[in-house]
């Protein structure tokens, strides 16, 4: 099917070095959004320059931007043949709670056939898989294609300097299309596509009141406890149905039709799997929509942490200063996250009382988006999966958020195919976050078929 | 007026070694709810201990309980006089958040006319105050009255072995009435007698739903967010008009009559010297009080902390699996805490989706109290503190909890007299925790009229 069978034999032969090298790079703690590890990040961008070197690319340079660097390649000696811009991530998400992890983040070990490492499957893995495909066809003569590589160290910190990067640096960036590494399948045999994403726009909303911690006996029952305030403006957020209740919330969501909605429904969504995969007896969610569509094609407003007051062992009797929240919006095309904070401002003044201040900050906003589903390389994809996996992919809209996919979209022209090899139990941005090996060799062999097709 | 002038003079003349006995006893950093402080409120115990035996007390041991142990001292050679069982508490409270501290809390230091410690006025202050009193009373003869100590280390931790301590020793407590000197005044020129105090329970409510954090992405929309949840929860505890929806919660409640409330707006309390000391621009409350009543007469449910999903610095895209709230009751007579903390588990239990799980841990409960303002020792304590701040003072009841006054009256028939010299912006439970020292001076000088007054 287009592959040389001395690529698939290369593959299956080289698995433990690919494993070896995921161990290596997943070893490495780079987490973006904390400034105690900005060395470490630092440190796995070097590591991808180093290993895209001696996969023959060119050009290869550790970037500045204003956060963390950005990891540049280009290897063009395809002529005639389409221009893939490789797109990943080579940052992590924080680890806590850390306690709950059953090893060390940053020691990856393997138990029951999966690696267990922060970052093993968002996304060091599908780097790894893709290098791997790489080295194999590499093996077999010159590269099918041309290729551009882009991999950032920013995407778990909101990508904050990406679009200026893209400002700076969207001359070299020209490509057919951007292969997407950042995704996942259904399952270990339930291959897909990932046609649209959420977008993100996170926010901090600070409550304060009193100058400082005050002593509940002594003022409490007559300072209006900022806690509670912002425990009832987040309670408001939501009604009794699942709906975000600030107005305009749901203005600019682009409807499902019935063919979409068909379509989603006949994935193969396990719903065991998942409420398994949640370690929940129940789903949950806004009215009238399946679990599927709360979780891909309708946004949400989400509380990701609450703070304030007293939180230590035992008993402190105070009425706290402030209380801070951490939300996220996850919004569907055609939302926008700048005037949905613009909406959210509106709702709290509305309803917080003038007992106490407010502040809502925005931390970051990226667009979601939707891709065609018709181009040549989509097609490619779907061709690739099947010879790997026996079966036909599913079309799939994803919950999280993507930023760049919309960014390239409008700064290049180009589309994007979203190839990862996730599974949805992989406990990203969670503890004891774990690639499946099984599906992390297969994935090797669909970037490399992949790559062969175009 | 009953005391001798040496003994004035004395106190005058010793004011530089007080406050020095007061930094010294600040300095040790007795946080009794924190296991890491477990030898540091040890050496509190001992230094108190030392200084009981240099007063001249006997019997003075330190006096092991299930967890931080009690000073007991006597001194049984006044017959004829009556007996007085002196009550305080050497440890204090956590000092976070640490960073609003403009100076090392166990570092006491002098401003503007204050001592900056944790403890200084909660209730490090009084103790060495009645110390310096009775040192002054020593020098001019025999004490003029029998006396009895009993300091405990655990007021700050809800007081969990107290009873205990009194079921055990009882024998050796009995006594004509208690000074508990963890009181307060309502201004530095405003002097006032405590006689009703609100009970403290106090509580975890823990939400949990996913077996670990999920991604918000993935998940979000279709699992119930268990730190939404919560708020939802405390949100439902109280309604617009500042008043606990929890069935049942003021049913117990002593309602005030008119006359106590004539008395109780009587009183020297300055509005703006409260938001002051609060740091807010305007009160809040249950409609229909004033805020002294709110804030002594009437129950309150207080959030003292929430904490849960990722609260580091920047975003993280979880959807927690837990979230918890540290609560308390404020009641008064004649709630019943553990009554309470049923209803607020019947309210719990109503209102809590299926989705989530949740629990209520109780961590302590105490009574609050009311006593009989005609005793002698009340009349003695109103006279001496008339001698020395030149004005009567008036009667308050106190926000804060000191549940022995109510485990004393039942244990051993005694009533207790309240006096302390705490002023309402001292700070205490909160950072910059203050002794306003020319109070502090003042109320040597008081407890040592009252004593000999009796």
């Amino acid at each position: 099917m287009g592959l040389a069978d001395c690529v698939v034999e290369c593959i299956h032969s080289h698995q433990s070095r690919s494993l070896e090298e995921l161990v290596a790079f997943c070893a490495i703690p780079s987490v973006s959004t904390l400034s105690e590890h900005a060395g470490d990040v630092q440190r796995a961008a070097e590591w991808l320059a180093d290993r895209l070197q001696r996969l023959g690319i060119e050009q290869v340079s550790v970037l500045p931007t204003a956060g963390h660097p950005m990891v540049y390649g280009d290897w063009l000696h395809a002529p005639g043949r389409p221009t893939v811009l490789v797109y990943g991530h080579y940052d992590v998400q924080p680890v806590d709670p850390i306690a709950e992890w059953r090893s060390d983040p940053f020691a990856p070990t393997v138990r029951d056939d999966c690696l267990y490492a922060r970052g093993a499957s968002d996304m060091k893995g599908q780097i790894v898989a893709l290098f791997a495909a790489l080295e194999a066809l590499r093996e077999a003569g010159p590269y099918p294609v041309n290729l551009k590589f882009m991999i950032e160290g920013e995407e778990e910190a909101g990508s904050a300097n990406l679009e200026a990067f893209v400002d700076v640096h969207g001359g070299r960036l020209g490509c057919d299309f951007i292969l997407n590494c950042d995704g996942g399948i259904l399952g270990p045999d339930a291959p897909s596509l990932t046609y649209a994403l959420r977008g993100l726009s996170y926010f901090e909303l600070e409550v304060s009141g009193p100058a400082s911690d005050l002593h509940s006996g002594v003022f409490g029952g007559a300072v209006h406890n900022p806690a509670q305030v912002l425990c009832d403006l987040v309670s408001a957020m939501h009604d009794d149905q699942g709906r975000v209740t600030v107005p305009g919330f749901y203005d600019a969501v682009r409807p499902l039709d019935d063919a979409e909605r068909r379509d989603l429904a006949a994935l193969p969504f396990d719903d065991d799997a998942f409420k398994r995969a949640a370690g929940v007896t129940e789903t949950w969610g806004e009215t009238g929509y399946t679990d599927i569509e709360r979780t891909t094609a309708r946004p949400t407003l989400e509380v990701n942490g609450l703070v304030g007051g007293f939180t230590g062992e035992g008993a402190k009797t105070v009425l706290p200063a402030r209380a801070l929240a951490k939300l996220s919006m996850r919004t569907v095309p055609d939302q926008d996250g700048r005037e949905l904070a613009e909406a959210l401002r509106r709702f709290l003044a509305e309803r917080a009382p003038s007992t106490v201040r407010w502040e809502l900050r925005e931390l970051s906003h990226g667009d979601g988006a939707i891709v065609d589903r018709e181009t040549p390389w989509i097609r490619a994809a779907a061709d690739a999966l099947e010879d790997v996996f026996g079966r036909r992919p599913g079309f799939k809209r994803e919950g999280g958020s993507i930023p760049i996919v919309g960014l390239l979209k409008r700064r290049l022209g180009a589309d994007t195919v979203l190839l990862g090899f996730e599974l949805p139990d992989a406990g990203f941005h969670g503890p004891n976050e774990k690639m499946h090996l099984p599906t992390f060799y297969r994935g090797i062999e669909v970037y490399a078929r992949f790559l062969s097709r175009l």
